[in-house]
C-alpha cells in the first residue's frame, strides 16, 4: 500500500509520500513514490503516486520519454517542461496515464488485475500561482481549493482526522509539514503495508525552486519525536478528560450518564418479544 | 454506512453503535444497531450490527422467531435463550446468518447486491466467562483474546488508532466506554454516514444483567464533553509539538531536518533525465 499527502497553502505546498510496496505481505519492497521536477526560477513540479506500480512507474517513464498527445494552441507538443500553466502539466500527466491505460489495461484485465493508478501533481510555473491537483486512473483530475486544500492517495483514512482539525489555508508551512508527519505516523501505526523511509518537500511559494526536500528514516530525530511525542501526549489527553459517571437520579451534572432510562427501548428479556 | 464496537476487558464489557443508515447520500435514515438479550441472573447478551440493513433485520427476526439447524449433543435444538455457552449462542446467530444466506443471495446476487452483513455478538451465560465475537457474513465467527480485546464492524478505521492506543485487559470499563466513544467521534467527524444518537452498553463481568444502557444524543451532555474537549485538546497537543527546523549544517539537535542533502536523489532538472 501507499500514503502520500499533498497540501496547498498560501505560503507554498507540502509533499509527504511513504515508500512501501506490496504485493501480498509476504512481498513487501521499497519504491520511493516520490520525484521533484524542476527548473529552477522556472518550474518546480512534484509527483506521488499511489496504486499499481507497473502503471505508476510507466507513466513517469512516459512523462519523460514520449511525446504525448497534448498540444498547445499553436499545435505544438506540451511536455511538462514547457507547459505554460500547471494546468497544461496535469493534462500532460492525464494523457500519460491514458496512454499506459491504452497499451496495458486489457492485458491487465485478463489477469484479473484493476487499472489501479492515482496521483498527487503539484507545483508552480513561473508567471502563474500554485497549483495542486488530484489525478485519477482515468486521467481526469480535481484541483485542491481553499475549502479542501489537501489530496490523500493510498490508505488516507487513519491520517485524515488530525489533517482536518489543523489545516487551512494560513497554516504556516513548517506546521503543515509537521500535520503532514503525524499525519503520516498515525498511517503507519495502524497500517504495516505503509512504512519507512519518507520523503518530504516543502516549496516556499514564488521560490520556483525548492531545497528542502529530505528523506526520513527511523534515525530522524525529528520524526522521532514526533513519533514517541504524539502517542505519549495524545494518552495524557485521553487521561485528561473525564470517565463517565453512571447516576439514576435525573441530574445536571456534565458527566453523569442517565442510566437504565432508555433501557426498555432495545432490551428484549423474552424469547417471544421482538425488536428490530 | 455503521460504525459499532464492542470491547472485552478483565472487568467487564463496552458496547457502542451509531444508527445511521444510509442508501446512498440523498437516502439517509436513522436506525439502531443494538439490541439487548436478557434474562437476568441467567444472560445477558449483546447484538451490534453491520452491512445491508434487509439482511441484518432478517438475521435479528429469525434469530428469534424461527427454529435454526444447531443442536445440542442431545439433539434438542439450541436458541439464544437456551444456549448453555456464548460460544453455542454465536453458532446459532452463524445459522441465522446462513438461513438468510440460503433464502435471499441469489436474488441479490441478480440485483447486484453483495451479501454483505457482519456482527458483533457479546455476552456472558451463567457459569462461563464473558466471550466476544466477530461473525461474518458466510455465518463464521472469531473470538476476541487479550491480545485483541475489541472488534469494529463498519467504518472502523478512523477510530481505530485511539483504541490500539489505549485498550488493554486491564482497561477499567469506564475508561474502555469513554475510549469507544472518542473512537466514535473521530468516526463520525470524519464519516457523514456515520451519526447519532449512539447506544452505549456497559456490562460488569459476573452481573449477568445490566443497568448501563443509555442512547446518547446530541444533548447528552457527557458526549458533548467528549466531542469538544478532545477535539480541542487534541489541538493543543499538536501545537505543543515543536514545529521541524530546516538547516544545512550537520548537527545533533534534535529538531533540525538536515535540508537539501538527498534532494539529488529525487529530483529530476532536464527533461533527458530519469528516475523510475
Amino acid at each position: 500500500m501507499t500514503y502520500c499527502v499533498g497540501i496547498k497553502l498560501n505560503a507554498g505546498l507540502v509533499f509527504l509520500s511513504d515508500s512501501r510496496t506490496n504485493a501480498g505481505v509476504d512481498h513487501i519492497s521499497t519504491f520511493r513514490k516520490m520525484i521533484v521536477y524542476e527548473q529552477p526560477g522556472d518550474r518546480t513540479m512534484v509527483l506521488l503516486s499511489a496504486g499499481n506500480l507497473s502503471i505508476s512507474q510507466s507513466v513517469r517513464e512516459i512523462l519523460q520519454v514520449e511525446e504525448l498527445k497534448e498540444r498547445n494552441a499553436d499545435g505544438a507538443p506540451i511536455t511538462i517542461w514547457n507547459a505554460t500553466s500547471m494546468f497544461d502539466a496535469a493534462r500532460v500527466l492525464g494523457a500519460a496515464v491514458r496512454h499506459v491505460y491504452d497499451r496495458d489495461a486489457e492485458s491487465l484485465k485478463h489477469a484479473g488485475v484493476d487499472f489501479n493508478v492515482s496521483f498527487v501533481f503539484g507545483g508552480q510555473v513561473k508567471g502563474e500561482a500554485m497549483r495542486l491537483f488530484l489525478v485519477y486512473s482515468a486521467g481526469n483530475f480535481i484541483e485542491a481549493t481553499n475549502e479542501t486544500p489537501y489530496f490523500q492517495i493510498g490508505e488516507s483514512k487513519y491520517g485524515k482526522p488530525v489533517l482536518d482539525r489543523v489545516l487551512t489555508p494560513d497554516t504556516p508551512l513548517e506546521e503543515a509539514a509537521k500535520c503532514a508527519l503525524v499525519s503520516m505516523d498515525s498511517t503507519m501505526k495502524s497500517n504495516l503495508s505503509v512504512g519507512l523511509p519518507l520523503d518530504l518537500v516543502v516549496y516556499e511559494a514564488g521560490r520556483l525552486q525548492t531545497d528542502k526536500i529530505v528523506c526520513i528514516d527511523a534515525d530522524n530525530p525529528y520524526y522521532r519525536m514526533i513519533h514517541s511525542g504524539w502517542g505519549q501526549k495524545l494518552r495524557e489527553v485521553f487521561d485528561s478528560l473525564d470517565d463517565p459517571v453512571w447516576d439514576d437520579a435525573a441530574t445536571e451534572h456534565p458527566l453523569k450518564m442517565p442510566a437504565a432510562r432508555h433501557a426498555v427501548l432495545r432490551k428484549i428479556t423474552t424469547p417471544q418479544e421482538r425488536l428490530i
